[in-house]
C-alpha cells in the first residue's frame, strides 16, 4: 500500500467505531473509485442470513442520477417526514436535516444506493443482512475521513428508485448513503449512556 | 487502559472488518464484563433514524435463561429452518449451523438478545437502526478476539422471548448474539467478489 492510503486505512476499530458521525453537507472535492471501493468491500464483508449476501449496491456518480434521488428523499421530507420529526428533533439537528433533504444529500460526489434482492435471500432476512453491510459501508468511510449518512427517507419511493437505477423488481432498496469529504469536521456523537439501554438477564435489571 | 486491553482494542478497523465470522461453538473460558461493556459501547455508536437509540440489549449470563433461548433457537431450526436451509446451504455450512442451533448457542458464556423499542422510534425505522448497531457489536467482539454471531430464528418467537427476559409488549426481539471464546481460530469469510453485488449508476452496469 502506497503511503496515503496506509495512513488512511491503519484507524484503530474502537478509534472508528466510537467516532461515527452523519455527514449531510459535503465539500466539492472529489472522491476516488479507489476508496469507494474499500467501503464496497467492508460492505460485503458483512454476516447474512445462509451467507446468501443478498445486498445490491449501486454507486450512483452521474450527476443527472444523483439529482433524481436527492429530490426523492426531498419530496419523502416535505411530503410528511419533516412534519413528523419538526416537534421531536432538537432544533440544531432539525435544521442539519433540513439542509441534508434539501440538497445536502445530492451535493455528495457519490451515492449509493443499498438494496436487497428478494430473489436471493428470503425478503424476511433481508434487513438483517443488509443492514449490517450498510453499517460496514458507514464505518469504512469513516475510518478513511469521508462523511456519510445512513438515509431511508428516499425507500419510501421504492418504485421511483427501481425505475432510476433500473432495478429489478425484486431488488427492495433499503438505504441511500451520500458519500463525500465532509465540510466541516463532524463533532463527537451524541449518546445516551449505556445504562439506559442495557439490562442484565432481564429487561430492567441494571446491566452494571 | 491496562497493557492486554490495548492490545487487544489496538486491531485496524479494516483488519476487523474484513475478518469477521461467525462463530457457533465455544469454550468454556469466561468473558469478563469489561468486554462485553466494550461491545455494548461500540453498539450503542451506531446510527438510528432521529438519532433516537431505540435498542434494547439484554445480557443473558444466567444459564437457566440460556437454555430457554437456546431452546426456542432450537425449534425454530427443527420446526423449519433447517428444512428450507437443506438443499440451499454447502454441507459444512448447514453441519455448522446444526451444531448452533443445537446447543452451540447456549453454549455461549453470554447471549445478547438485541431488540427495537415501538414505543422510542418507529416501527418501521427499527431495522436500520437496530442492525446497524448490532453489527457494530459483532465488529467489537470479533476485535477482542471474541466469537459472535448474527442469528435471528429465536426471534420467530417473540412473544416466547418477552416473556422469558420479561421485555415490555412494545420491544421487538430482532437479534440473538451469542459471544464468547471460540473453540478454534475462525477461518476467513468466504464470500462472492465486488462486481457480482456492485453496479455503476444503473443495475447492471458493471462497478469497474
Amino acid at each position: 500500500m502506497v503511503d496515503g492510503r496506509e495512513a488512511m486505512t491503519s484507524r484503530t476499530f474502537f478509534d472508528v467505531v466510537l467516532n461515527q458521525r452523519a455527514t449531510r453537507q459535503f465539500a466539492e472535492r472529489a472522491v476516488d473509485d479507489s476508496l469507494i471501493e474499500l467501503c464496497l468491500e467492508a460492505a460485503i464483508h458483512a454476516p447474512s442470513a445462509e451467507n446468501l449476501q443478498p445486498w445490491v449496491f449501486v454507486v450512483v456518480r452521474d450527476a443527472g442520477l444523483r439529482s433524481k434521488v436527492g429530490q426523492l428523499t426531498r419530496r419523502a421530507w416535505r411530503g410528511g417526514g419533516r412534519q413528523h420529526s419538526a416537534n421531536r428533533l432538537p432544533p440544531a439537528l432539525l435544521h442539519e436535516v433540513d439542509l441534508g433533504a434539501d440538497g445536502g444529500i445530492e451535493s455528495a460526489p457519490v451515492i449509493i444506493v443499498v438494496g436487497g434482492d428478494a430473489a436471493i435471500g428470503l425478503e424476511s432476512t433481508l434487513p438483517s443482512s443488509v443492514y449490517p453491510a450498510t453499517q460496514n459501508l458507514l464505518l469504512a468511510a469513516t475510518s478513511l475521513g469521508l462523511g456519510s449518512a445512513m438515509t431511508t427517507l428516499a425507500t419510501l419511493f421504492a418504485d421511483e428508485l427501481r425505475e432510476v437505477l433500473e432495478l429489478p423488481p425484486a431488488v427492495v432498496p433499503m438505504a441511500v448513503v451520500p458519500i463525500g469529504w465532509p465540510t466541516r469536521p463532524p463533532g463527537p456523537p451524541r449518546r445516551l449512556p449505556l445504562r439506559e439501554r442495557a439490562h442484565r438477564d432481564r429487561y430492567g435489571a441494571p446491566w452494571s
